[in-house]
């Protein structure tokens, strides 16, 4: 549909015929992709950023209420729950893999046609994205019972004793969504930025 | 790196010097692209089965327990877990989303340098995958616990009494899983038709 002509280095027999068309468009199209790489740079940063800092907070959730009996005393922590734990675990994996992954996002400002790399990038951002929100979702489904309990099954609502300890479950479960929200985002901007017509 | 030259049909110019050159290449391209938009539309038939599947054996995995007190009779149904509710309406709502996007494969099939509407597709895939992923954990979580009970909350497994409903729930949640490795599929697929250098 557009009228772009993409030339590469190599190709010397087009670009002696028509380098005047073609030379300005493809500055232009580097200089937009470099934004939207820059951009895609700051978005890891505040995902790692959100991500770590919701495995912080889950991992420093325990509580242990001031009262005891002779056999035992009333502690919560996120070993308690399953899905807390694998919260911890999937949110520091999702933290170390952006770290790995800043290198990459760093070729993709420096080599904007460097399409290669960003395509590792998109496909890796969906499988942590998928991983970021099924441990961020099955967190949140456990707060909420903890928070209202379960009438049907009779699970009482735990908050009303371990109130510290639902509050930083809560604020972990809403960082994981903040680093989701960037997640796609980042799969948005490389989509954008893989397309071949701009 | 590539030393592919994309020739739109417009510049006259270029194809004037280098139509040997072009020719072959950009067909080739058309049909490897058209195979993925054909394995796009294919993957999305087993999306919205997944899904929908999903929907429906959770929609119905009310079970009512065969003995009653005076006072009120043992029935478990999806309506009891907020979490499940939210399953209920995330795949009817993804599925619902699968089905409409089945005419813009169609165009990706049809067209196959038609980026707009696979750009569209990868956008929306992404968001729906996150929809299907935290529906899908949140509910695994719920499942999970009803299976296990909770000891430190004092949560007890009611999946000894209400067998059937545990049962249903599980296979839901299962196809919900499903529906979603079809959904990282897609977001692949789609990544690598966007890609400008093939």
């Amino acid at each position: 549909m557009s009228t772009t002509i993409d030339v590469p280095e190599s190709s010397n027999v087009v670009k002696g015929t028509a380098p005047l068309l073609a030379a300005p468009r493809e500055e232009a199209a580097g200089g937009w992709r470099k934004g939207i790489a820059i951009m895609d740079f700051i978005l890891r940063l505040g995902a790692i950023a959100a991500s770590l800092g919701a495995a912080a907070t889950m991992a420093n959730s325990d509580e242990t209420l001031p009262f005891f009996t002779q056999f035992f005393q009333f502690e919560a922590s996120y070993d308690s729950f399953t899905a807390f734990q694998f919260f911890v675990v999937a949110m520091a994996f999702v933290g170390g893999y952006l770290v790995l992954s800043l290198p990459f996002s760093v070729v993709t400002i420096i080599r904007p046609h460097a399409l290669g790399a960003r395509l590792l990038l998109i496909i890796l951002d969906t499988v942590f994205l998928t991983l970021t929100t099924s441990s961020g979702a099955a967190a949140a489904a456990v707060v909420y019972l903890a928070h209202n309990g379960n009438q049907d099954s009779n699970w009482l609502a735990i908050c009303n004793q371990f109130g510290d300890f639902c509050q930083s479950t809560s604020g972990a479960v809403i960082s994981s969504f903040v680093a989701m929200v960037f997640f796609v985002l980042l799969i948005v901007f490389s989509a954008l930025a893989l397309r071949r017509n701009h």
